[in-house]
């Protein structure tokens, strides 16, 4: 408990006296620990501390459900409490569709109620979970950089402590947590990372593997934002009109230049989900390796070729 | 078969005529289907090749099995052929031992014949294993940066075909492969993530896994390349006496002002296993957050402090 509330003692240190600090709170163990360390903390910290939950509407009575993790925030002292029901659908598959939605509502309630900081309550396990299902996708360092501590307003203040740490932490305050039956169906690629995976890794790595995820999450975000910050400037150097010039690419560090070409490629109109390493080696090698290629065919009927000095896209 | 003679070719065509190429061989079915196509491809292309197999003398027998795949590789038409004994023993467990060992001979066989370059049969599949070994570390871009496809003269060509494919290969040369039985002996962590940890990631995120941990490992070697030359940048324009100076580190880029801190703990004397991130990042808040800290304490009875804008090490 006490490595929960000075989470959220850390989270709230920098704001101002009489701002609102809102949690974000599903009924789960994990948001419900942090609701209860913000309704703890926030008043001795002179911070006003309300919280949401999102009602998805997927599963029966989850109308219920929201109903009453707003009566557990309520009755822990927090003012504001809202829930918020969304509609979930859209492509990318459910979770993302649950996720966008999720987020759209608490970027509603950001709107309405101007909070300083919404806290979330992703932890350890969920940061490691969050960087294999990155690694499946093979796309790199920003793929395996998990979640943010900070995006605007939303803070994850709980990212350093492992779920038993966390759950013990829900225990000991004597709410019921409720169990997302989502969380253990196995159509659903991050409990099967959950329950399958991680447990997998463990065995064959020892047991600190979640951690190290988590490490690596944290150690590959700052390269991650390193490598956007110098690829942003070398993309303004190389643009020229529509395409990109070769030499100042042909000089620069391939992680950089292959970072300009995707960029450059996915402004042209490719679909990000359908354009691959493969298609950024091909565009490489029409810097690197010009030997009079034809074009690369790209997805989203994008072709790429090089032209005059130039890498240019079109249609 | 075509792929690996493919591979092979794309391995020898830059090499002069006349030149000698070696195959490194354990009589796995990997390098052993190597060993065929480089003695297929060879000559002609001009290229004389030749095979070297070591022998750990791990394993009862292991001396007379050197022998057979010598004289496998001897039959294939390779010429010179090598079998080496080396003694394996020293820290970091059996298998960094037995690595260690093992590149230790062939480098002397590099010494002794000077051949162009020394093939290795590493394929995708170990590579996706290598990442994992990695990602257990947890210790950032280069622990996930797997083997390289060219290491001074060991070039690894088979690093973009899947054990799979280089296994029918092996079967179409109708050659006889040892199955080394460490490779199923569970007491070894490769072993444990090739037959549990990577099945079970496949289970739960899908087929492509290794192929999506070999693809991260090529983005993120190209990127580790990228910020270990800008750090070596950053450390010579801090270097100031025996220490650092902070001002040059205060506006520099957390990923690299941490690679920088990390390099001069382990030039002060920490000893690379026991110094981790969170020891870097103590030392980055000596930079980022000074209020006066007392010294950090760091493995190897190194001390870090920030005394007159300089962060310096001692006993």
């Amino acid at each position: 408990m006490a490595a929960v509330r000075s989470a959220v003692r850390r989270a709230l240190s920098e704001l101002p006296e009489g701002t609102t600090a809102l949690v974000a709170c599903s009924g789960g163990a994990d948001s419900l620990a942090l609701a209860g360390a913000l309704a703890f903390e926030a008043p001795r910290m002179g911070v006003r501390a309300g919280g949401v939950t999102v009602d998805h509407a997927l599963q029966e009575g989850s109308d219920e459900r929201a109903g009453a993790v707003a009566g557990i925030m309520s009755r822990l002292g927090l003012d504001p409490v809202r829930a918020v029901t969304v509609r979930v659908d859209g492509a990318g598959g459910p979770e993302a569709a649950a996720r966008r939605a999720r987020y759209d509502a608490l970027d509603g309630v950001v709107d309405a109620l101007r909070p300083a900081v919404v806290l979330l309550g992703h932890t350890l396990d969920d940061q490691a979970e969050t960087v294999l299902l990155g690694l499946a996708r093979g796309s790199g360092a920003r793929s395996l950089a998990g979640m943010a501590r900070r995006t605007g307003a939303y803070l994850r203040p709980l990212l350093d402590l492992d779920r038993a740490t966390v759950r013990e932490a829900c225990a000991l305050t004597g709410l019921s947590p409720w169990e997302d039956p989502h969380n253990h169906d196995p159509r659903f690629a991050r409990s099967r990372v959950r329950h399958e995976a991680l447990p997998a890794l463990e065995a064959a790595l020892g047991p600190g593997i979640a951690a190290a995820l988590a490490r690596t999450a944290t150690l590959l975000r700052a390269d991650a934002d390193t490598l956007d910050a110098l690829a942003d400037a070398l993309h303004e150097r190389a643009r020229e009109g529509t395409g990109l010039a070769v030499a100042p690419l042909e000089g620069a560090e391939p992680s950089l230049r292959s970072r300009v070409l995707r960029r450059a490629a996915l402004e042209s109109g490719c679909p990000a989900s359908a354009l691959n390493a493969r298609h950024v080696r091909e565009l490489d090698r029409l810097v690197t390796e010009w030997r009079g290629q034809a074009h690369i065919d790209l997805p989203g009927g994008v072709r790429g070729r090089r032209s005059a000095g130039r890498i240019v896209f079109g249609r």
